[in-house]
């Protein structure tokens, strides 16, 4: 039953207007996707809040660009970057510097909002091909120039903050093409600055743009999927919503490009080799760090979406919905694409957001004993071959309701899959009237499951008027991850910047790491040395100054490589 | 029809006597395999022998080990030595100093065969624990001593030769056990120098030793299995029999601890994380240069041997092979355990050693158009849960038929199976009548499968009476790799030495790796910098100068590593 709705509070629909602040931050300027009436009675109940509330905005992100700080690169660098570039791309405006300075944490939309947007590059650059790559890198590596690159600006760690000012490499302006897909090695050779839409719209199209026999798929679809490049994806280590069954990011990766102060990295196109520690997987994950990735060959998937099959159970518990996940990972008949449970905080805002919490539905659900704030959201899909999908989903099931699950038809999956990529979109809304949400992320092997979430989740719910929602949703046999999503209402942004270090300090201190897909950048680089061990960030920090001696890529503490030894 | 053999040569059926070089060289001093009457008559009639070549061995090997080279370490380093691990875990006898000092390789067999032993270490040290290895590698670096690791001695491309003396750091006479195993996780916890055989008794019979409830496997089956180390698997970066379906050594190693000079690395047990570049990947393949693995968390597997299903095929050309196993392994209905594809010279072979060539087999396959030194043996296997390996068996056999193949039931994966650790031990009997057996292996993409195998055999079939015969046996989706083996009856080992190399050229002139699985050493260390690029190398070496500033750690050009830059 949908809560009746006195009050609509109004939700912003306009696109933001060219030049501001908000066309910016906003995570896509052209798409809403508002809290129902379910979530504004939600919010008002758990953080107390009335309608009288929801009546004035809070100001903030509408204002036009304006910088402090003038570019500190002066007019003969500048003028080097146009002799190598051309004149159309090289930007020094402020809307420029600013947009192409920012990704997408919680962190700079609220400074943006505020106006608090020092921290950029000089200029934005924008390379048309790896040989203008190769003489930038030449150049700033020359005059110490630093460099950022900036591949779509999907990122939620302050990867890309301009501590230092220099330049932002934007490589989703030019550099953003398929150049080819080979059938025989079913690969995609691609460039950095390719949008995840554009690839799979390409590889979907196969056969009519590249003559292959086969559709395909690119296998990587992050909840950032329409905001983001395939250069990030590798580089910060990304992980799709399918990734149970494709892999990360780190693992369809076949070789790569890169242009480094120290020379050119070109690793090979073979699959399997034995000849050395392999350079190619030393560059994944360094964050721009290293060097700038300007060509990769990545593995793609035959594309059968007809053979897709959903599932959905409700599990009694937590412990019932992990051990069944677990189950159907070790089973040795095949992974799901996706795979996803919620724990009984995340199932039951689940339920009661599609207004099922108080309906037939839940009715029947308790009947069955599936009680709330212990049942568990479980949904998947299976993918590839049809006689192997149909197998997975079967096994699946089987399991399921060997672990006292109850079917619920794929309709919740389909659900899922129809806000996938824009429930984030609300994040804009809620912040107009102070209202955060931020998640945090972990990887976690099975044994170690249960402490790490109760203990983030107790810490996290000591706070009162905290939502915190919890689902793991990528799969190995070893263990899966934990994605906890905060919903509360603070006094302002420091109080939750506090409250994140706290809950960051807990996921460590119960054993998980740092990120599982988010990466580390400027926002978890503190905690990288204690979770690596002096060791571990010693053998980063060796590579750093190998490739990049003069400090000049990505500088200011990413990763938490430059930090003093 | 087997042939009618006149003439039996003596091949050996002694034991080496203790103390011998043969008792080192010896693939397995206990176990025989003899050259059939096939073999015998094909030797023969290729290589222009008579049976008056077989009445006498060559001499060489069973002589006792007499080193002229006396320790170069003095006393006062060998007591300090016996102080931290006792006095019967440090040897100094001749004995111990050839065989920790020699892997499998053929020069070392003919070396041995020749008493040409003298680049060997100081001495043998057995480490009793992981604390041992810890003192050992202070006392080295602070002394500048060398330290090659020896984990079973089953490499063949010289990674242990001790070029400047130093100490054989042996594993696998105390470090040889299972930890633990972690049912939840799906992990064992091993020592580096646990042996394959027992490491799978172990797993087989988890459910009796740790009370799991499943039994377990590795998934790596090298041919080597029976006498190589875990460690050994992944400081080579080797790949087993059913790597297809269980990954390369490199993908079933989820964490691990190094002593190196530059301290100890050990990784997180964590199966997904975004945490920058994985230094749990960067060691692996480092062949004892970075550092010493002491202890190694695995990812292991359900064991349900009762589920395995077996399939072989014969197609009518090498292309068609090809094409149906690229159509197996990117079909995305799950993997075969097992894979393997022979050329028509090997399948030939095959057949005659088998004394199928002229009989009815024989026959019915020409009716069938399938023709000698046309077609191709293909075998296979498919493992895991029940339906999942029904179903790969299913759509593998509908691929094959397809491309024209003919299904020969299980008997020829059945008999490969027999064979795949025993064919090996042949090598010393053909050695006594100065016959070589050899391999080199590479890894291809599909798109360069043919040119790289046209080029490489007709270089080698340039030279007259040289038996090669390939096969692909590790598929990726993105390819395979090329597995050549050659026989020959050279003037002398340096004829066939100078050979090999032409042949290492030609593999990475026609664009395959040096090596698929059997690592660098110092055999193919001279191709590294050009294979890889000289970018590449330094890398490598970058990240061995952090780990070992004074060149301790498997000194002498291993990897291409110490080379000159």
């Amino acid at each position: 039953m949908k809560p009746r709705q006195s009050f609509q509070p109004a939700w912003r629909e306009d696109i933001p207007a060219d030049g501001t602040y908000r066309s910016i931050f906003k995570y896509d300027p052209k798409k809403f996707s508002h809290p129902s009436a379910a979530w504004y009675e939600m919010f008002k109940k758990e953080f107390g809040m009335t309608d009288e509330d929801f009546k004035k905005r809070r100001p903030g992100g509408d204002e036009r660009v304006v910088l402090q700080r003038k570019p500190g690169l002066s007019d003969s660098h500048i003028n080097a970057f146009i002799g190598i570039v051309g004149k159309d791309n090289v930007a020094t405006d402020d809307y420029s510097r600013v947009r192409y300075g920012h990704g997408k944490s919680l962190d700079e939309d609220l400074a943006m909002r505020n106006k608090a947007t020092d921290r950029v590059p000089d200029l934005a650059i924008h390379p048309r091909n790896k040989e203008d790559v190769v003489k930038i890198v030449a150049y700033c590596n020359a005059q110490k120039i630093p460099i950022i690159t900036y591949g779509a600006g999907s990122g939620v760690v302050l990867g890309i903050r301009s501590d230092q000012g220099g330049i932002a490499l934007v490589m989703s302006t030019h550099m953003n093409k398929v150049i080819s897909v080979n059938e025989n090695n079913q690969t995609a050779l691609v460039q950095p600055g390719l949008m995840g839409p554009d690839y799979e719209a390409a590889l979907n199209r196969a056969p009519e743009i590249y003559g292959t026999t086969h559709r395909y798929t690119c296998g990587h679809f992050p909840q950032s999927f329409e905001i983001a490049s395939v250069g990030g994806w590798i580089l910060a280590l990304g992980s799709g919503q399918a990734s149970t069954y494709y892999g990360d990011a780190y693992d369809i990766v076949l070789s790569q490009e890169y242009v480094t102060p120290a020379g050119i990295i070109k690793t090979r196109d073979i699959p399997g080799t034995a000849t050395g520690p392999k350079v190619n997987d030393i560059m994944k994950g360094s964050e721009g760090t290293y060097g700038i990735l300007v060509e990769v060959t990545m593995k793609i998937f035959r594309y059968m979406p007809d053979n897709r099959r959903r599932f959905a159970f409700m599990f009694p518990t937590w412990e019932a919905a992990v051990n069944a996940s677990r189950e159907i990972v070790q089973g040795e008949f095949g992974l799901p694409a996706v795979l996803r449970i919620s724990d009984p905080e995340e199932t039951e805002i689940g339920l009661k957001l599609k207004g099922f919490n108080d309906g037939v539905l839940d009715k029947f659900l308790r009947l069955r004993g599936l009680k709330p704030m212990e049942r568990c959201l479980c949904i998947g899909t299976a993918e590839g071959e049809k006689g192997s999908a149909k197998h997975v989903k079967k096994m699946a099931s089987k399991i399921a309701h060997r672990f006292g699950a109850m079917s619920l038809t794929g309709y919740a999956t389909k659900q899922w899959e129809h806000g996938r990529y824009s429930d984030v979109h609300m994040r804009e809304d809620l912040l107009d009237y102070g209202i955060i949400i931020d998640t945090l992320e972990t990887g976690v092997t099975w044994d170690n499951l249960h402490r790490l979430h109760q203990g983030v989740r107790s810490f996290v719910k000591s706070r009162p008027g905290t939502i915190c929602t919890t689902h793991a949703s990528h799969f190995y046999p070893q263990g899966t991850n934990l994605y906890f999503i905060l919903m509360l209402k603070p006094k302002d942004g420091n109080e939750f910047f506090e409250f994140r270090k706290q809950i960051v300090d807990k996921i460590v201190e119960y054993g998980g790491s740092i990120s599982h897909h988010h990466g580390i950048g400027r926002m978890f680089a503190p905690w990288m040395e204690n979770y690596l061990g002096k060791e571990q960030i010693q053998v980063l920090r060796a590579l750093k100054r190998h490739f990049d001696p003069n400090n000049i890529m990505n500088p200011g503490k990413t990763l938490g490589l430059d930090s003093k030894e």
